[in-house]
């Protein structure tokens, strides 16, 4: 196929880069022509592959496949020099950040966890377990080696403290997940574990986790 | 410390599974102090640990912590007859779901995808590869012998499967998030990413993933 990436950030840049290793074909679209051939020639010299590089709508013309790696802020813009889109598919790498990378500018209110704060005024509350299928629980903390991640999430660094060391002596993997406002992430992982887990069929013995690569 | 876990369904029994074979003291508070006896009773009996059970009152009187782990909308409910909670710490594990556990009830509008979606009529949009830092893509798709795990979410099916093939081709692993809608829930896991990668300090080479228990 055909795959046009818009945009020739960071994030359009590394998708080119390892699309240019398979079978399709990859176009840099950018604002100009020269500026997405500049773009897929560096791409070329540094790494090889096959990346050309052309403006937006050439890009976008005999396209298969159109990703949208730009900020989501541009993407209306974008759609609108890009041309016909009909019958292609687009794939929307973007989110939908604030300017400062703190949050999100759509599906962003409140959570639980600050609705309970609001209602008990003297006492931290710490956000935790909200992500581990109680099934979980019957079958133990551990994936085979690999203990189970369980998330929390506070404004009080002391309660978050003997909170990992309960999720800790309880056998999971303590992994701190910033400030209570947090839990407006952690309340959708948990609602994706559970979609998953039932809507696609893959069970209750599933966790989101979070992975590194290892050092080299 | 004292843990009081309120709630005697799923989660709570599952939780003072766990919690019982720590050096913590554990006490389940129920509706009333027979139910919760009932609870603990139960999990001794058959899992030995050290549980007790009581009201939701007398549960949260002596706790350091107290876990909720009833359903959200019942939390206000459950805090106004626990007492006083101020100087202890509260541990949410709540989702604000749905009552068909299809969806959050709070912070749940709309999405990036689905507003690109109503942009690009012709054209099935599929949310992908938003939750990949771009630093990633220079280091390949792989974290040693694992491939990074790239979830994908649209309406369309035809359009899903190419994606996952485009995805599976860069040598990621694709995993199918389900329907477009679901973005609101990528675009929250792509927030907690860059919280975790830049606000705690853990970098760029990390990413979200699905694990699943081994078969015994």
């Amino acid at each position: 196929m055909n795959i046009s990436i818009v945009g020739t950030g960071n994030v359009g840049t590394g998708l080119a880069k390892v699309l240019s290793k398979t079978r399709h074909g990859v176009v840099m679209g950018a604002r100009t022509e020269a500026k997405g051939r500049a773009a897929a020639d560096a791409i070329v010299k540094e790494h090889g592959g096959n990346v050309r590089g052309s403006d937006v709508a050439s890009a976008v013309r005999d396209a298969d496949v159109v990703i949208l790696a730009v900020p989501y802020a541009e993407t209306a813009d974008v759609i609108a020099i890009a041309g016909s889109l009909s019958g292609k598919i687009v794939i929307d790498a973007t989110n939908p950040l604030t300017e400062d990378f703190s949050g999100l500018t759509l599906g962003f209110e409140s959570s639980a966890a600050e609705e309970i704060q609001k209602r008990v005024a003297g006492a931290p509350v710490v956000k935790a377990f909200n992500t581990v299928f109680a099934q979980i629980y019957a079958e133990g903390p551990r994936f085979g080696e690999r203990p189970v991640q369980v998330f929390y999430a506070g404004d009080d660094d002391a309660a978050k403290k003997a909170v990992s060391e309960i999720i800790n002596a309880a056998g999971f993997d303590a992994v701190d997940a910033g400030p209570l406002k947090n839990a407006r992430y952690l309340e959708p992982l948990a609602a994706l574990n559970i979609q998953l887990g039932y809507s696609l069929g893959r069970g209750t013995q599933i966790a989101p986790a979070w992975i590194e690569r290892e050092a080299a």
